[in-house]
């Protein structure tokens, strides 16, 4: 397959790097690009017992114009650069390209189809903690399960393709095909809501806010109103669930999410996607979310 | 004695009418002046079985510097006018004149004490529900208990010169000593922190916020963080207390209280007195207050 991959950030490079090698990968990077391109390629690091991987010569763009008509196109940019995406797939889109969204939030899908109407497109929700080091290296702490679920024009067929893709790079990536792209992207949300929000808010990582009072409980507050939209949007997110979510945040060790870094770093933030598009359902379906309100103003 | 009421609004009206009865009161009245001037008085309207009370010819004075020297001085402002007290207390101080400080928040004392360095200065805290309504009358809904404690210069016995002041007037107004003018400025803070600002935050009345949830939750969390901060400060509330709080609030039926009044009319809000300086509390005595940070970020 041609693969595009836009928005080659450090998730954009993981993907990008290892179905490289079986596919013909073509990376839109922007701010890298000149390091890149002077360094040759850039260097994927995959936790033991996997060895480091070195991607040389990728076939970089630094202006969407010059990306190739693209049998799948990879959309991982942060959701704060979602604006300019009608720009940026104008010339990798054929007919039929298939176009997989990995990003956080709500409301992604609802935008990007309108950029590309008539193609088949695929929910993603990665949890895979890919972090860009200064030495044009990526860095992967643990090599997480990828969610699929089909959205407008796609078909359970198309995201087999993926899994596939995905199953025969090395190290593999566990794919896994839900049917209701609500689901996973709820499912994730009801995470990234409270600990996103109050790691910026509290500057605090996520293992102090679901282990520290009163900070636990603020957490627990923002998950229950976010399970409430999801229930009211047709996802049920149960009591059990969101405790072996906190359990698992507590053990986990001392981490950051990422928009605590854009925020610290005077990034935008994506609180378009993650927190105002949870809100704008909210009201839609008239769920009261008092502690959401704050938290919504606190990141303005 | 001759009294004067520095910031006659809803409750310096009150209390100077009934002190009329005995003693020479006169007014700083400045938005008010011209139309109580013009109507020759204002009008009291007491809970039954009481009757109405007709003020005539109150001593009103537009301006501080007509104020005479004074024996006992009652700034019943808002705290949002506390920077302006300076000049308004130029020429009501006397040698000796005792200054009682009818207010909500906390800071109070310690900045009135530094324009009335050698003065005797009270602490007073009233739950008096008195309400200016258009028609130059002040709604008196119940008489409760005004709160006395003495504080710089201050002894027992000029809180005992208030209490028979106030004994002696018709309605009678009970007033209770206090030693320590924390303990009673805390435990108004209890209520006033949640119920102030959440009514302004989620427009809702004090009964629906102490009833429904989520609400209550958020109601239960400020409380504790405010408690917290008093101890800390030196005074210890206890949760029994708090729940009864709540459950009097849960009973006695819709009301805003007055700083969502003041926001809803454009007014300032008496921030400063009721949040900023229970925070800047909580950071000296190193008090986490997460839910108290949220809090005042939305009434930014």
């Amino acid at each position: 397959m041609i693969i595009s991959i836009v928005g080659a950030g450090a998730l954009g490079k993981t993907y990008g790097g290892l179905l490289a090698q079986q596919h013909e990968v073509h990376y839109l990077m922007r701010s890298e690009y000149a390091q890149v391109k002077r360094e040759g390629g850039f260097t994927l690091v995959f936790p033991p017992p996997q060895n480091s991987m070195q991607i040389e010569a990728p076939l970089l763009h630094q202006d969407a114009k010059t990306l190739p008509p693209s049998d799948l196109v990879i959309i991982s940019t942060k959701t704060t650069a979602n604006h300019e995406l009608g720009a940026l797939l104008g010339h990798c889109i054929k007919e039929n390209t298939l176009v997989l969204v990995i990003q956080n939030g709500i409301g992604n899908e609802e935008w990007i189809s309108q950029l590309v109407p008539h193609n088949p497109l695929i929910c993603g929700v990665s949890s895979m903690k890919a972090t860009r080091l200064e030495n044009n290296t990526v860095e992967i702490a643990y090599i997480a399960e990828l969610r699929l679920a089909p959205f407008q024009a796609a078909t359970e067929k198309q995201c087999e393709i993926i899994e596939q893709a995905f199953a025969a790079t090395s190290p593999a990536i566990p794919v896994k095909a839900y049917q209701s792209y609500k689901e996973i992207r709820w499912r994730k949300l009801i995470w990234n809501v409270p600990f996103s929000a109050l790691s910026i808010i509290y500057q605090q990582d996520t293992q102090v806010l679901a282990t520290r009072q009163p900070y636990v409980s603020i957490v627990r507050a923002l998950m229950n109103e976010v399970a409430d939209i999801a229930k009211a949007d047709g996802v049920t997110i149960s009591q059990e669930h969101m405790a072996k979510m906190l359990e698992a945040t507590q053990k986990s060790g001392p981490y950051y999410p990422s928009m605590y870094f854009d925020s610290i770093q005077g990034k935008p933030i994506e609180k378009e996607y993650i927190i105002d598009n949870v809100l704008a359902l909210a009201r839609q379906y008239h769920i009261e979310t008092p502690m959401l309100n704050l938290i919504q103003t606190n990141l303005n």
